[in-house]
């Protein structure tokens, strides 16, 4: 099941993405439900309730699709240095004052829930003023379904309810002369989503390819059996202590071909347009201005 | 004015202390509205709507006071290594391989807004499995009133609703074993916070003093006076293209004394009491289990 978040005649509203992705089948929610994305869903679905009802479909090309979870209900997770090669192409800046082994402890940090944005939706580059230095990460994320704390690896692939595209958009001066990286991550607008949710009954995401193209160009191409903390690894261990909760994500990190990466580096300008694609959900491209 | 946030009667209200600190008028609130604390209090006086009304007052020993803000909006805004000493004190801890000026740039992270508790709730250690590092951090913390995004040092003291004192609980083993701290930090109940809010009318938080015990010792005093980035600096900062909302949190960073500056460190215990005041607040006081 595909469940997206979308306006339609000025309403947002809720909905699964029929087979062929033609259409919407909208789910009857009040207003106040459906400003939540798929949230409120999420959360009934592991109170084991009935899906809503759901109404008349609305053809896909009357629809503008939104961040499944517009505003996720706390800051989302995100995973640094996750794919070797990623972790050796920033080697040099990122981590060049770095000793610790990538091989031992996942790096977890995150972005505010206000700087998500739909998977159309123009990225707003912040000034030069503030940041000249801006990239993009492709990434697999995750949403939890059934909450938990210290959830084991064996356990772990039953709290995901499902899986979708997040682009870890990053100011990488900001990012490491605060040294901590929530801030260089969480601009507005520096986190589109979309284009909807797969529910893990129909994606395995522990194998799946992750690619991302700048203005056509392919910049970056991984599969996630290649990340060095797979997702039960990265469950178990933001798990530990801290109580995971329905409607969490959980970006996994980026492959290697991040603009930081080259020599010399290629960083977003105005007008650059970003995909991101996961096999078997689909893809969001962004504009930068 | 001083808002707290707190049960009476097994419901959550939001009420003014009075004067003499005796009383509570609690203010006339739907259940959904008062579960979010101060928050829509905040959001209502940024909009230049007057308070609501008041019922009849409570007496304070008939409560049991709670966090002003149980849940913040998305994830409280934390600052580290923000005073001299505290700096010096973990040069050889968790700055060990740390070559950044400490003077140059903040540094910001973040703590999940559901590990937030109140002034005298427990706080849970975690199990000597997943941590045995618990360390305290008092700090003054501060609370948004009007948003904004690049807001100047100039402009800032005016975007503050008020203060209030937070404990900046932290897993030492893992705040440095991830490199990134928010999850160190975020462990559930590493949040206390009270006992209410100040409003900036009534305290400037730019010039009061910060102190924690730790069963009746004395382990950290210090004045804000004496912050390496002062509050509008703070806000200057993060604000920097990222927008801050009415209810934000930015607990402004920890004087020096923490338990891990002590050789040998000396960690929270089963049993240990930690008290954290801040002059012209109050203070707050937890007990570790």
């Amino acid at each position: 099941m595909r469940i997206a978040t979308f306006t339609h005649d000025g309403r947002r509203q809720v909905g699964i993405v029929s087979p062929d992705g033609q259409q919407l089948r909208p789910f009857k929610l009040a207003p106040e439900q459906a400003a939540l994305g798929a949230q409120l869903l999420v959360e009934a679905q592991v109170r084991g309730e009935p899906l809503p009802e759901t109404g008349a479909p609305i053809d896909m090309s009357a629809v503008r699709l939104e961040a499944p979870l517009p505003r996720p209900r706390r800051n989302v997770w995100c995973v640094g240095r996750n794919y070797h090669a990623h972790a050796k192409e920033l080697a040099g800046s990122v981590f060049k004052n770095n000793a610790a082994n990538p091989m031992e402890w996942p790096i977890v940090f995150t972005k505010v829930p206000e700087c998500v944005v739909g998977p159309t939706d123009t990225v707003k580059l912040p000034g030069a003023d503030v940041s000249d230095q801006i990239d993009y990460e492709a990434e697999l994320a995750l949403v939890i379904g059934k909450g938990g704390k210290n959830i084991t690896k064996a356990d772990a692939l039953s709290h995901i309810y499902g899986y979708t595209i997040v682009n870890d958009v990053t100011a990488r001066d900001v990012q490491m002369r605060h040294q901590q990286w929530d801030m260089g991550k969480s601009f507005d607008t520096f986190c589109p989503m979309g284009p909807w949710i797969v529910t893990a009954d129909e994606l395995d995401g522990t194998r799946t390819q992750v690619r991302c193209h700048v203005n056509g160009e392919l910049r970056q191409e991984a599969g996630t059996e290649n990340l060095i903390f797979d997702i039960p690894t990265l469950i178990e261990t933001i798990s530990r202590g801290i109580t995971l909760y329905p409607g969490d994500v959980i970006a996994t990190g980026t492959p290697a071909g991040v603009g930081m990466g080259f020599q010399p580096p290629r960083y977003l300008r105005s007008g650059d347009v970003v995909r991101v694609e996961v096999d078997g959900i689909g893809f969001i491209e962004n504009r930068f201005e």
